[in-house]
């Protein structure tokens, strides 16, 4: 007997028994979550999705996450998919309202290459036909409108108006969401999440992987690609962009970097892919706002391996990470690029682990990279007595540094916070967790929720957010449900009274980047912490304070939910966005 | 010299002086959304609006009013619209991660016919051109997705890209606004908003009121709208809805029902467009949920003119509101129906003051009126032994209404809160405010702070907002922005721990309808009111403790900014809410 080709080949394959147990569309939509890896699933009651709700709520295998709105439920999701690469994280909406109050969380997860799967409820089948004047309605007759807007950032979607075609239809919007790791759309008519269907489908499982790649095509690559390592004799930088986790490939450049012995060097947006506590990491690429000890380093060598590029202009020092293309070879998604030339359809998934393989073959590789040094990423903490008392950015994010664990997920907002812990070299198995494409102030809020759910599932360590009070007030909320939840993240608040960031950019006295000053340390009780016992809040005004508070055992154990207010200077920021700003000319 | 024939040819006929002092094009659009009625402008800063909020911030005549999300501000802009009618709410986002987090706000307002000028930060002309990877940006180069978004929600829309015709396009689709009472979008490229045009356009105000009916056609309608009034002998049933308000007409609908004498009903969505106080004003009309005291005399009157019908399942109940068509005449924004014939491009604006006119000469008609009777709409607060000490739905609403005042704006969520306030009859001029279409739950947050600016210009009462627990969860951050504003709204929460309108619908007892318990006295301290000067919260768990909180005139007085947590019992709806469900069969 032949394997079948491919997934429906193998469907068809099925033997017809007629026996399989029938289920609801909706539980059917479950199983093939849960088999994606979705134990959370996060979203918003409402009247067009409750009955499917109660299958949710019954589905032994998935834990629903009810959150306080539809746009941080799909941040939630978002951060949670970061945290499981290779899985995929799940939103639930109901029609119109909420749908379209998460769809910036949605597009988000589109630009940054994100698997998240939006379920929508939508009306039934016979209020389709008829279209009567429902809530929720846009009251003109439009009721594909949401559906409409869904398509402009989803890679895939399907509205489930068909029982006898849901279940394929379901098996192929899901492959394309975590195949292609974008978000995806369902909309699941209130009367089909209960229409009972053959489970049949449910024996085979998903596609995860992409297609693989043309066989002479990619030996044509390799061979191309192991000539020009050779002649390299060990100075390879290997660069890795955020593309090489999203498309969950990790593990592959892991096992690359360590069995060729290469520098390793990351993007912003690909930092923590590959561990910074590895001994062959020197640290990030961000062209001219590299530091010096590696930049050159990385722009000289005979040979670059970028892995996974994402070319975004916060990425690239604003588009200053200039490589030379004749000593460059890219490998992405679905495509290679070997110096002038392009492969399409070589994709990096299947590429990667026959090149890990011919290169251990050639016995050359491995002594001759041996010899090439690579410096030590380090953040001493600096005297900086010019700041005086008042915590500064100079200062909180090397001290910062000694304060994270191996395996610790750090979540950073847009802004000054993102721009300060990218500057601190990570330990081992220690998870950075930004948006630095899609830049949607409050979405760490979201993203802390499901990112720190993940961790838990995962065995991960603490979860720390780095927030501006700006930024935290546009999705404050959630906080709420981290309690409710009894997770313990440690909510580091930047309070410098403003949206810093954009003093930065532009207006740096103006009002309108003021923003009303909050007691940060009174939130939590208002949020939920009613008695006092779940979580602890903290002010701190000095260095020094926020030195006893770090050095706090009980405190950095983060037993239980914890927000630390800091008092900071309003136009404080990191040196890396005052220098990025003036590449820019701001 | 012949008057122009439309608002083009009179910008034509412009003389020439070629000395016209010249503006930004930024500076321009300012000037027109203030013609139209702007005083506050909602949104958040965001890098591509920067420049564009430095003009805003110089202008004098519009006051920026920065919220804490995108959501929250479009619905800011919705209810500040709704309580200037013939004037538009605006709100301006950042490209991208703003606009889209607003895109739920501006659907609603398209669904509930307001009339909202979203502003949005678009990429220069040379980024548009050259398309780098910009962060806020989709990654794969579609500049414009986000803009075809909007179209979906929106009566008409431009990208001002060419300062040739931005003046003529901003007078477009601000007319179009401000005529079709939908939601607008204009996308500002960066450096668009700085390009010097000229200001001669200025000088002809924007064209506010729909084109002019056909005569010929109007005068047909008249007569035999006349003849059918003058056949009813007096027995006419007026029943307003949510357009005549939205459409501006409410004073020509006034002008029309006191000097006719007809007898007046309202829709859900028309509440209080006539004042509920008025003497011939019956109630509202919701189909089988009406009182019985009036359902007939609508039912069965020789005449029934419904001006501005928004026939949606809410507002019908259930479309349970059946009116004989050969007895019935409906006046709409654009068309006029009599019985069973059609009459497109007659409008309402234009046509109500020559009916009320036509009909002051028909003499019969006002002494024929005068012996029709209408009963008297009251609520009295019932015994209501059955729940005892607990605030009970039945009790609370009629109790309200004993509190509220003319003039007071009364913000009702979508929700148990909805369904109670319906009840109420209002004093003189008191405004309803809801979302009886678009049902969108948190939306009187925002709404609120818009509302209360607009009740602040216009000199209205206090504002006051009754929302329950899950809903404020939504969108609690914009409380924040009263506070800064100095608003002093009244915050009714009803505590009934969950979802309860979704708890009548389904899953009553499931997980999924319970909200986490916060502790919402202690909300503006958090949020805010840092030393409690600027606030006073309370917490009641009573009847009697309501009672003497409602009593007490200082609290009544509203001098500062209140929040008032009702304790309520979890499954306990408005009756209203329970006989609808019925009506569906729920």
């Amino acid at each position: 007997m032949s394997t079948p080709a491919t997934f429906e080949d193998a469907v068809t394959a099925l033997p017809k028994s007629g026996t399989e147990p029938q289920m609801e569309v909706g539980v059917y939509l479950l199983h093939r979550l849960e088999e994606l890896g979705v134990k959370s699933f996060f979203g918003v009651p409402g009247d067009f999705n409750l009955g499917f709700l109660d299958l949710v709520e019954d589905y032994p295998g998935i834990d629903w996450v009810g959150t306080c709105n539809e746009l941080n439920a799909a941040y939630a999701a978002d951060g949670y998919a970061r945290i499981k690469p290779g899985s995929v994280g799940a939103v639930l909406t109901t029609y119109g309202v909420g749908e379209l109050s998460a769809i910036n969380g949605i597009a988000g997860a589109y630009a940054e290459i994100v698997p998240v799967v939006h379920v929508a409820g939508f009306p039934s089948l016979t209020d389709q036909k008829n279209k009567p004047l429902l809530h929720h309605t846009l009251g003109d007759g439009r009721y594909n409108a949401y559906a409409q807007a869904a398509d402009l950032f989803a890679c895939s979607q399907t509205i489930l108006n068909n029982a006898d075609t849901a279940a394929a239809e379901i098996d192929r919007v899901l492959s394309d969401c975590v195949i292609q790791s974008r978000p995806v759309y369902i909309a699941l008519p209130t009367d089909v999440a209960y229409i009972k269907i053959s489970s049949e489908r449910l024996k085979v499982p998903l596609p995860r992987l992409p297609i693989p790649n043309n066989a002479e095509g990619e030996s044509a690559v390799i061979e191309e690609v192991v000539k020009l390592i050779e002649e390299a004799e060990g100075d390879v930088a290997v660069l890795i962009d955020a593309a090489a986790v999203r498309y969950n490939v990790a593990e592959e450049v892991k096992d690359f970097v360590e069995k060729s012995g290469f520098a390793v060097y990351a993007s912003p947006m690909g930092k923590s892919v590959i561990s910074e506590h590895y001994a062959k990491y020197g640290g990030l690429y961000i062209g001219l706002l590299t530091r010096p000890e590696i930049k050159n380093k990385i722009e000289d060598a005979k040979l670059i391996l970028s892995i996974g590029a994402v070319k975004s202009d916060l990425n690239t020092g604003n588009f200053t990470a200039k490589l030379d293309i004749s000593r460059t070879i890219e490998l992405h998604h679905a495509t290679t690029k070997i110096r002038h030339a392009e492969y399409p359809g070589i994709g990096m998934k299947h590429l990667l682990p026959k090149l890990t393989s011919a290169l251990s073959s050639s016995s050359s590789i491995k002594s001759s990279t041996l010899s090439v040094s690579v410096p030590k990423w380090t953040y001493p903490i600096p005297q900086d007595p010019s700041s005086g008392d008042i915590i500064s950015q100079a200062w909180l994010w090397p001290r910062i540094g000694e304060f994270l664990r191996p395996k610790d997920v750090v979540v950073a907002e847009t802004g000054t916070s993102a721009f300060g812990v990218l500057d601190i070299p990570f330990p081992d198995g220690a998870v950075f967790v930004s948006q630095i494409l899609w830049g949607s102030i409050g979405w760490t809020v979201g993203s802390t929720l499901g990112a720190a759910m993940a961790a838990r599932e995962r065995g991960l360590g603490r979860t720390i957010l780095f927030i501006g009070d700006g930024s935290l007030q546009l999705t404050v909320q959630e906080l709420s449900t981290m309690l409710r939840e009894g997770l313990k993240p440690i909510v580091f608040v930047l309070n410098n009274n403003g949206y810093t960031i954009e003093r930065a950019i532009r207006g740096e006295r103006r009002k309108y980047n003021d923003v009303h000053n909050w007691d940060y340390t009174h939130l939590l009780k208002a949020l939920g912490d009613i008695d006092g016992t779940r979580s602890k809040s903290y002010a701190v005004n000095t260095k020094a304070e926020l030195n006893t508070l770090l050095n706090n055992e009980t405190f950095a154990a983060a037993d239980l939910m914890q927000v630390v207010e800091m008092k900071m200077e309003k136009f404080d920021t990191p040196y890396v966005l005052k220098y990025s700003n003036k590449l820019v000319g701001v």
